[in-house]
């Protein structure tokens, strides 16, 4: 657990010193659970925004893109059930004054139990030694045994009155736990209360024509309500899908692990129309491609898994997450969602404009079942970059600090380095520079003893160093240096080009899917 | 006038019918002053939005991208001006309760004006026939002469008054020009009062630290309180830029013009910070460049003017629009502004952190001057999209209906069609789109006569048709037909790539700059 808190701690804090995410407005002591994304960020985070729509979209020939606003009728909210439903159970403490979520307040009660379950294992496993069988001991230590089937017990009543909408409930079991603000101890609690996290503004200046809005807490539905123009000015047929990227937002009354949960935060998200019916198979399918779009990058296959979801969301009649393992464990990272005919048959309803598709196989007109796959950019964006970010001792002792980032990814290709800054040596890289940046982004760097040059560029994420050095003055030759080997090869300037683009050309990263 | 709102008429309905622009939340009734972009517009705001991106940041090495979030502290407002000063200044009316802008109210006015002059112009053009001389006329005739100096003269008195806050004068001023409700024709106003441009929201839940905060006017700010975070971490040195693209949000009474204003819509800014006293030259410069990159797309050097501002804005030491022509005239396209220190020495004040720059070749520190280049994005979409849309008569008498696209930009870039169904041509035409598709957008299409299909291609932007026919089948050639001119070419499908490639690459567009 504190090796995860510190390899965390590392996440954060290399993010910010080699430009990737700053804490929003930090010259005004930050907003809490925004951020920005860097000079580097804003490029990792484009890449693969670009690389999943390129697999979505240009890589299928009945998927279509779209860009809805952010901004919707609000209507669009009624009928997705997100006025009714899209709500946190909050609670707050008399005497303190703060407000919490009711049920994080009984998670972290539950999650108190693990860490006495954690502490237990370590007492165990030290005592025994090598003979320790972990699986053995969780079975049957009746302590370790009675914390685990009071938590479950504990989570269980909680979920089925968080279904019930049995808030009552909720406090009361509190109250049983006996659980204490966390800031000041009190006990003293009001009535645990739903809160809507759906930001809130206002449209239009006139008092009689101002009307209130939401700010979407998803992208989904931008898809839906604009379902039948795209078919019928994209001339789709069925099976087809409509792929979107942009911006969503959620007033989270604790938002926390960085990047991880914000609450302004940016979806790619994909809506699969098909025939009543095929819901099933077409779920299962994209299960299997998205996972694979995940395993073309190279970041292990034992990082993610598949969960199931048990209890299914209003819409849902089957859902899994694709989890990744982040430095505090296995956490969502996707989600596939078998959404039924549920949002454009409400929308059918609120708008009373038909939402249904003619057949012309069938020779029938029907409301489409939907496949969504839903995936957090900025998830994607703390998996690929918490998985890159690597401390390697090397032979001779010392520690080099490396960020493997996928090369297709990463925000600069190659970094031009003349060995000294004279003799020529700057000019014959400003010229590869000149050349090369065409193609890919570049870097220059002439500052401080190559070696140390090398260790900035690893732990920014650069796949190649090229290196000029006097030899270049004579045959047109310079090194170029992989990050993660370390290995350099001796190649020709004017093959530079080629080496680089068939490592870092999206094409060749999506032919392994 | 007539002319140019039925050629406006055609874009706006032409961006629905090919898929390139929906009205927000159309099955809802619509949003005021939203827009979505569809199937094809989201590849084409995409396109643009990467071609400024590459011109911008990847071809320069002083460059570096940013992605600050919409949500930023409130009190960046505040320091920026917009809590104070971002208003619109409205006016309503007693009897209809219909609230206006005042100064659209008494631009409107003038515009009746303006209106009776071209009136004037057209009966005398007729009357004279080719011995009409329009300049002469506009100078000399005592009826236009006298509609011009009061227009002049009203709009003066506008001016002066808005900006020595004198809304008592600019009530006044309706009153004498006896303007009345454009609804109702009442003349029964109230006072002019101001308006707060910026949406607002509250962020967290908790009635103690709920805080206000406002989607951003404008996407700048980000750039300036962060921009000490990128320059250390990215080791800048001045001058260096900083980029961004993003979203802002204006609640505009009078939002018009389909998607010219909106009342959400994307920036893409850029902030160079230089040092004091060297901001003349970089504004210069940055006018030119800019206006290279719009000539670099050819739509025609005349179609772009400069327009000098000569009321500057409470931060600008100079300032100048990129004016572009619109179906509706001559309009902002783009604004470059030299903005001295205003920003970051006022967030210096406002945060209570240094917000300077260490020069090293000066061995001087400084807070530095800043010149921006600010372009919309969908207004550069409208640009190019209305500048394109071109209704040509050809030979046979039919009217052909061809929207001239960069190529660079558009959406799709090759359709590949069979020239029937059958013969196996479908089946070589797949092959075509399977092994383009990787490098390329392309589409697929083999439905109703090749005629019909590349008039179709055409009026959606396609640059290049690719039609497999029966000698397809003994030699691997196949036509492709050039959308702008309708030549058709006869060449290897194995040469295809190559060809398209040419005609659509990033690199030789921006070559042309």
């Amino acid at each position: 657990m504190a090796n995860q808190d510190d390899q965390f701690k590392k996440v954060v804090s290399h993010a910010k010193e080699y430009g990737y995410v700053f804490q929003s407005s930090e010259i005004y002591d930050g907003l809490s659970a925004v951020y920005d994304y860097a000079q580097n960020g804003v490029e990792l985070k484009k890449n693969i925004r670009d690389y999943w729509w390129k697999a979505m979209v240009q890589m299928h020939e009945n998927i279509v893109g779209l860009d809805a606003a952010i901004f919707m009728h609000p209507t669009t909210w009624k009928a997705s059930g997100h006025i009714d439903a899209f709500n946190d159970p909050l609670i707050d403490n008399k005497d303190s004054k703060k407000r919490y979520r009711a049920d994080v307040l009984i998670e972290d009660y539950v999650g108190k139990l693990d860490a006495k379950i954690e502490k237990e294992v370590a007492k165990a496993a030290k005592r025994f030694g090598d003979s320790f069988d972990k699986e053995q001991f969780l079975a049957t230590n009746p302590r370790v045994v009675g914390y685990k089937e009071k938590g479950d017990a504990i989570l269980h009543r909680m979920g089925k009155s968080l279904e019930n909408e049995d808030l009552a409930d909720v406090k009361l079991l509190i109250e049983e736990l006996e659980i204490g603000c966390p800031l000041s101890g009190s006990k003293n609690w009001t009535d645990v209360k739903q809160f809507n996290l759906m930001f809130g503004t206002k449209i239009g200046a006139s008092a009689d024509t101002a009307m209130d809005l939401y700010l979407r807490p998803e992208t989904a539905q931008g898809i839906f309500v604009n379902f039948l123009n795209v078919q019928k000015t994209g001339r789709m047929k069925i099976p087809f899908g409509i792929a979107q990227t942009g911006k969503a937002f959620r007033n989270e009354i604790v938002a926390r692990q960085f990047i991880f949960r914000m609450r302004e935060f940016e979806q790619m998200e994909m809506q699969f129309f098909v025939r009543p019916g095929t819901q099933k198979e077409w779920y299962e399918q994209w299960k299997e491609t998205r996972l694979k779009w995940h395993l073309s990058l190279g970041m292990g296959e034992d990082n993610y898994r598949f969960h199931d979801h048990e209890k299914l969301a209003h819409y849902a009649d089957a859902a899994a997450d694709i989890e990744f393992r982040f430095p505090f464990g296995f956490k969502e990272l996707e989600g596939i969602h078998s959404r039924t005919d549920f949002d454009l048959s409400s929308h059918e309803k609120h708008s009373g404009k038909k939402m249904q598709y003619f057949d012309p196989e069938l020779n029938e007109r029907y409301v489409p079942y939907v496949v969504e796959t839903s995936i957090g950019l900025d998830r994607m964006f703390l998996a690929v970059f918490s998985h890159s970010l690597v401390e390697e001792e090397l032979e001779n002792g010392t520690v080099r600090t490396v960020l493997k980032l996928p090369a297709v990814l990463a925000p600069t290709k190659a970094a031009i380095l003349p060995l000294v800054k004279k003799d020529g040596l700057p000019e014959i890289a400003r010229k590869i520079v000149e050349d090369l940046k065409w193609d890919f982004n570049v870097a220059y760097d002439e500052k401080d003893a190559v070696g140390r040059r090398y260790r900035r560029q690893d732990a920014a994420g650069t796949p190649f160093c090229i290196t000029v050095d006097h030899n270049t003055l004579n045959d047109d030759t310079v090194t170029i240096r992989h990050r993660d080997t370390m290995e350099q090869q001796r190649v020709k300037i004017a093959d530079l080009k080629a080496i680089i683009k068939e490592e870092v050309d999206v094409k060749n990263w999506l032919m392994k899917m």
